[in-house]
């Protein structure tokens, strides 16, 4: 007779992977109808941006922080600020978000992949160091799913060979590298705020995004590049560079909704709480799974404390474990058990048509990933794609459902002592 | 004895210039507090999104309408469209505000200033015509203020010349050309949303922007390059060319928050009162007005019929009515009667540091504006310029205070009656 639920046997998850916490519907909504009650919305520079930037700003310990209308936007920002320019290089892992890379290829500079660490998904900064050509002009680093990346190296390489770290915290609001905030390390950091109260950014707004960084002029700079008609904060003081050309600037604005804003200064209060919650599930549940068979969390540096956890928590799937059973069945088999196994998955880039192919963006033959652009192809970037091949994800909870996360632990036991009934 | 009030007199003007139309703030406030009741914020987009753009469409009579996070990226959307890229040119009056034409400089193309038609502050046909070189990829037409320009003539040039019509309608909701609403006419309408209920856009949403569009072909090309992760509206289907990249598409995102278009939602269903309103309440004011020597009202084409009226309503001012009395003394004067005369002012671009000196945005001497540019000098453009020096302007009213408008009228009569006081 068949134990597994997906031959007919009774489910192990019998609990809905509902999240239980509330989140502050009454406090946002009394924030946002006070706005909207008096007619505040664009233009509410005091009481919303600049708050909100000051807020984030003492909450990751950074000097400067610049809210945007979108993450993609505050790597845009980034990339301008810089000074990226077309024919430049940016590498970056392969496997992480488009928007991570993508704005720059609307500046006309090339995406170089790199791989993962094993068993990590991070940047691999052996990889990185392989990468560098005189065209390289910045490193992304992508602290993905909440991982962070080896600072510590990637910041030597980094030095040694004049290039930018841009860290791109879009998943990882609230984690740390050696006891200092991510974003922080790098010359600027970068977040998305996209998303729900539940499933978004560890700091969401619906849509929305920002950078910090240490450097004024790196600041200024940015400034200069996407805040139109942006007064200047108390203290403040306009660079002479840009001076003469206030408050019009270059005349863009990559500005943030104010309702974004009222958003995110609520959600920060209950940033820390449901960081701490989320790192406590995920530990209990990778100490567990790290006992199954076939099943490899993924490790973390001793100097990286994750946060932010969009995408929930992944780990390995390793099929020698289990006669080579496909990694597709055996998640099938997790999810006919009740398992909720949905996960924010992402295309290793350089396996996607876009990069594989490449495109002429302006139709001029000389963009970032046209003209002597040479596509990648599968098998380029092995230890990427095995990875890729392998992952596999839940969410993980602020409060989970009492007896869920046992549930699950079990399923995964069954599954696995039972895999036979799969081959 | 003095008769003036700038002199010691007493004030034509005791009437606070305060709009008296209430805003639907419970309106909003409902649909909004609902949207954060339920968690949808970003992902909204049966409910939010499309509904905000049918609507549009449905407004202007246009096949497609997409919503933007700012005016700005409405219009860097459109140039992305039209296939605008590094070293073609566009013309644009000097005359309007620097994001008509700001997001061309990132894609590196060079904006040629036109001159606006004497007494009407829309681009003048003729000079269009003359500014047309190889290099023209555009025409951007800006119905500044809520005037519309002289769209058959424009259309006419653009057929003539291979051009695309960009119309930045950013001032002009529900102005019409011909019986045919704004943004219709040219190839693109592209409409911002910035702003507060009262003074903001004549559709605000704090910041978004949307753009209007009959032709597909630019619609579908315009998702690809600015949409990502767009689900397909119910009938919609997939360009061949953009389908295998789908739905990461190019990897950006110029997405509007959920909330602006919750607000702009509520807000078209009072576009046409508040443009029939203002519509009435300038051309009572243009009326009397005209009647005052030295004062030269703006003149609408026939076919013209103006909307929105994004900052107000302007008039040129003739000092040889007052023996060369300089305008800023003449406006000192009106001020100082009590009439509200704060418009949005905006400069000539073609005489800012910008546009006379240029920038190397990407610091490759290669940019728009530097290289081989040739920057504008005072003088370049007479008629935009005289426009310029002589422009004033008001605020126009959905229901205006009772006496308002007449004492302001009589504030012009007194000052130009005793306008040799001033001299």
């Amino acid at each position: 007779m068949s134990k597994l639920a997906i031959n007919g046997g009774s489910k192990a998850v019998t609990i809905a992977a509902e999240e239980q916490w509330t989140p502050p519907c009454d406090e946002i909504r009394n924030v946002i109808d006070e706005k909207i009650n008096a007619g505040k919305l664009s233009g509410d520079w005091e009481d919303t941006y600049f708050k909100f930037e000051d807020e984030f700003a003492a909450y990751t310990g950074a000097k400067n922080c610049l809210a945007f209308n979108e993450g993609t936007f505050s790597l845009w920002a980034a990339y301008l600020g810089i000074g990226l320019k077309p024919g430049d290089e940016v590498i970056v892992p392969s496997y992480t978000w488009i928007a991570s890379i993508s704005p720059a290829l609307y500046i006309g500079a090339r995406p170089v992949f790199c791989e993962v660490e094993k068993g990590k998904l991070v940047a691999d900064p052996a990889d990185i160091r392989k990468r560098i050509t005189p065209k390289t002009k910045a490193i992304v680093v992508v602290h993905i799913h909440g991982n962070v990346a080896n600072m510590d190296e990637i910041m030597e390489i980094a030095r040694e060979n004049n290039l930018y770290v841009v860290e791109d915290c879009s998943h990882c609001h609230g984690a740390e590298w050696n006891g200092k905030k991510a974003g922080t390390i790098g010359h600027i950091g970068c977040f998305s705020m996209q998303g729900d109260f539940i499933t978004g950014k560890a700091l969401p707004a619906g849509e929305g995004g920002m950078i910090i960084t240490n450097d004024d002029d790196l600041y200024n700079k940015i400034v200069f590049y996407t805040q139109i008609n942006r007064p200047l904060k108390a203290g403040e003081q306009l660079d002479e560079k840009y001076k003469r050309f206030y408050p019009a600037n270059l005349g863009v604005k990559f500005r943030a909704h104010p309702f974004a804003l009222c958003i995110a200064r609520v959600m920060l209060k209950y940033l820390d709480y449901r960081n701490d919650q989320k790192r406590s599930y995920r530990q209990k549940m990778n100490e567990a799974l790290s006992g199954i068979p076939g099943i490899i969390t993924i490790s973390e540096y001793e100097k990286a404390r994750a946060g932010g956890f969009y995408g929930g928590m992944q780990m390995l799937y390793d099929a020698t474990a289990y006669d080579n059973l496909p990694k597709e069945r055996f998640l099938e088999a997790i999810k006919a058990e009740g398992v909720d196994m949905s996960y924010r998955d992402y295309d290793a880039l350089h396996m996607t048509p876009l990069f594989q192919e490449g495109y002429d963006i302006y139709g001029n033959g000389q963009g970032a990933i046209c003209g002597d652009y040479i596509g990648y192809k599968n098998g380029d970037l092995p230890v990427t794609e095995s990875t890729w091949a392998n992952l596999m994800g839940m969410p993980v909870f602020t409060n989970e459902p009492a007896g869920y996360a046992e549930q699950v632990i079990e399923a995964f036991r069954k599954v696995s002592e039972n895999y036979k009934e799969l081959l």
